[in-house]
């Protein structure tokens, strides 16, 4: 088995390819897709590395999906609509049940938001997966990225924290921490991008980032990026119910510096209106947990209105 | 140092960025861009792995032009111009120094090519660096694919064959390989990517493909995907003057399938005149090699037309 018969096998054919203005797909040098004229192109990319991003024996399946969702993440942060994805696949050996496996995730997942796989690479070497999608979005619209928040915006976050993070602990430290539900592993294995909460924030939020590396750091660099502050209440951090069973501090140290949550954390303006909260509630819920102020750096206050210091601030890439 | 410092330290600012209808660059969550309305979207993804792609000793400076140059290679088989360029590194530890002639090598080749770093990522784990190259390509002109060979087509190939895949023998089997020359070792370190040549080709060759993984190998690409089938001579290849020190057989088999050469492959019509072959000749030596024939299969004849075998096919991936 070559590269070529591994792409035929599991990676050639996909669902979407005519209806998504592929002009040119797997398999030539380079692909060729394009864009309607009122469109801007939107890329991001990630790779996921085994045993740094994910546990060693995770399976193939979830890797796929993972490394696609987060991309997806990225592409929702912009608010942009995600089309086409490459996708490099570096691995230690010819091993077809991995492939199969590796494409049965992958697929889940591009095809639930319609996106054909236009090109990429097989390598053999140490197993990481790297992803990147393409999007677009409409160019008269003002995108969202992290420079906007305003002083007076409200901070909103999308679903809840901490349960990948729980998940996480209970495999790695499975001494310490009561094995994880399987609807908290999903949240590690299979997070949702919120790619439709996304596309309506864009025209009504100043500023929105995506929670990858725990939402300390994440929000820190909205704040950075728009020269402002913030200050979060802890107890209106939307926590999810595997953080119940750990001790309350513990608790808000996984919320806040976890990880992995790939929610949405977004500034509204202050006079947002009740309609557009609802309608936006009614994609996903969405919390409000504090505001952007004009003193630098960011300011974690508990329910009596006292100041927190947290120990472990983020993940850190090295 | 954090991914962030170390992306701002290093790779941030890109000279390119004003002129090349970048909206949103490195440091969001995702890059935005626009495109001309009528231009269509190329893009191509290679990673490069050490101690696969590259002996595991190769300076920084030459992994990073190469992971670009391979890419733009790809871009020049389908006649497009590169533009954008996102960059994910998986590096084993903090180390300032790699990072800062990987940079260097970087952008000596980007900024040649007037292309801008867009997005990316940065990550720990065994070395290996994934590039992806964002190009355009006008949509009314028919793009270069491999699937448009002609029976008589006449086959060509860009610059000499051989030259990079003897300089990897001198480094990896040094007790039975006489040491690369500087010219050499260039070939293999900063392969030149034959953009120029691809674009003039775009409406003129009937099909193209770039040489990474040796003549054999790719040259049978543009026969599988085209349902045609070629006949070579070998003593038209032109052979690198490295292979002159090594005996005729393993010479072929050299330029044959020892890969890297990043040369471009592509047919034109027979009946292609002599003012557009001098033009194609005036932007790199290109030399008739064989034509397109009806049966399938890559035939390969001697001086003496005699049919060759060659014993060792192609590079693998796994």
């Amino acid at each position: 088995v070559n590269e070529f018969e591994i792409i035929q096998s599991y990676f050639h054919k996909s669902t979407y390819d005519d209806t998504n203005n592929v002009v040119i797909g797997v398999g030539d040098d380079a692909a060729i897709v394009s864009l309607n004229s009122d469109e801007h192109l939107v890329v991001c990319m990630d790779t996921l590395v085994s045993g740094v991003h994910f546990p060693e024996a995770t399976r193939p399946e979830y890797v796929a999906y993972k490394a696609l969702a987060v991309n997806l993440s990225d592409i929702a942060a912009m608010g942009a609509i995600p089309r086409w994805i490459t996708l490099s696949i570096t691995y230690p050996e010819q091993n077809e049940f991995w492939f199969k496996a590796f494409a049965k995730g992958f697929y889940s997942l591009a095809n639930i938001h319609s996106l054909s796989l236009i090109g990429g690479d097989l390598s053999r070497g140490p197993l990481s997966v790297t992803v990147q999608v393409q999007g677009v979005l409409n160019k008269y619209r003002q995108p969202l990225s992290r420079a906007g928040a305003q002083v007076g915006d409200d901070i909103y976050i999308s679903g809840e924290l901490g349960a990948a993070a729980y998940a996480l602990k209970s495999i790695l430290e499975k001494e310490q921490w009561e094995a994880a539900s399987d609807g908290e592993l999903a949240r590690l294995n299979r997070p949702e991008a919120r790619v439709k909460l996304g596309q309506a924030l864009s025209g009504i939020a100043n500023s929105c980032i995506d929670i990858s590396d725990g939402l300390n750091a994440d929000l820190t660099h909205i704040l950075n990026a728009s020269g402002v502050g913030a200050e979060l209440n802890l107890s209106l951090l939307p926590m999810s119910t595997s953080l119940k069973k750990i001790d309350i501090n513990s608790a808000y140290e996984l919320a806040m510096t976890g990880g992995d949550d790939y929610e949405l954390c977004f500034t509204l303006p202050s006079d947002i209106n009740n309609e557009q909260l609802a309608e936006l509630n009614a994609i996903c819920s969405i919390s409000h947990i504090g505001k952007i102020i004009s003193d630098k750096g960011l300011v974690l206050k508990d329910e009596n209105n006292h100041k927190v210091i947290l120990s472990k601030m983020s993940y850190r890439h090295f």
